[in-house]
């Protein structure tokens, strides 16, 4: 795969003029512990307002079991995409991720009604709605934790970075 | 913090109609290893042609440290906006997440070419491109793994679904 590039690119750096790639979508895809993705798509749909674009369920699964793997149901919070999956031994699914961390940040102007909204679907509040000091946003920041472990940031985009020099 | 909504916000199962909270923003947020962020940031442009839109240093650490802390850089693939932060004790960032697991999806109409980028900029090919089977595309499918742990699909697009029942 490290071989001599196919369409002749060449990346020097953060130089990648030659050929552009381009990425038409970027979609993050949260695999929550079989079978509960279907749940997770049911609660992000209460807690943030999503919609479920598409839901793509393992044919061969469906025989077997009453809940089927879910392979990839597609959400749209604002406008962004996001997949929830079914993790599972036969999938592609990579195994569990050791990354360092990861949250998302929803940019709202109205953070207490999001984060009420939140938790009363099920996401726990962590701490109280402050004013920021920078991670995403500089305005007011609330913090759930959803129940698949996913820590989702909410918070208002006004004033961001006011405080922290670029 | 889960009392009554201040905003009257009433949630019964999936509808919230009573008062629509909008999200004009959803940014995934990534943590890397302290202080490898702007590594990763370097490594996000060549390796995926993200633009990177803005940066925020943690004012306190400048005099200190010769690497700044990263609070966080924002960058742009495709649409979307990603942010990259280092993992830090002092910040607000959470501590390692027990998630099941996260990937990124790219959709591009040239597989081989992306993977060629990402791995001539330091990522590893996780497997031969092949006719994917449905976790987050139909087409093409490669898997790239980059230095800090992330896993990216890189996807085309076409035929979707086409051999999933919905």
């Amino acid at each position: 795969m490290a071989t001599e590039g196919a369409n002749g690119v060449e990346i020097n750096g953060a130089s990648a003029e030659k050929k552009a790639v381009v990425f038409t979508a970027v979609k993050p895809q949260l695999f929550v512990e079989s079978s509960k993705a279907s749940d997770a798509v049911a609660f992000y749909k209460a807690a943030f307002g999503a919609e479920e674009l598409n839901r793509v369920s393992h044919p061969k699964r469906k025989a077997d079991q009453e809940l089927p793997l879910l392979l990839s149901a597609e959400i749209k919070l604002g406008s962004t995409s996001i997949l929830i999956s079914d993790l599972s031994d036969d999938s592609t699914a990579p195994v569990k991720t050791a990354s360092s961390g990861l949250v998302f940040c929803l940019e709202t102007e109205d953070v207490e009604a999001a984060v009420d909204m939140a938790v009363k679907a099920g996401a726990v509040a962590d701490g109280e709605i402050s004013e920021g000091e920078g991670t995403c946003c500089g305005g007011r920041v609330g913090k759930v934790k959803d129940p698949y472990g996913i820590v989702w940031v909410i918070c208002t985009p006004a004033k961001k970075f006011a405080n922290v020099e670029a």
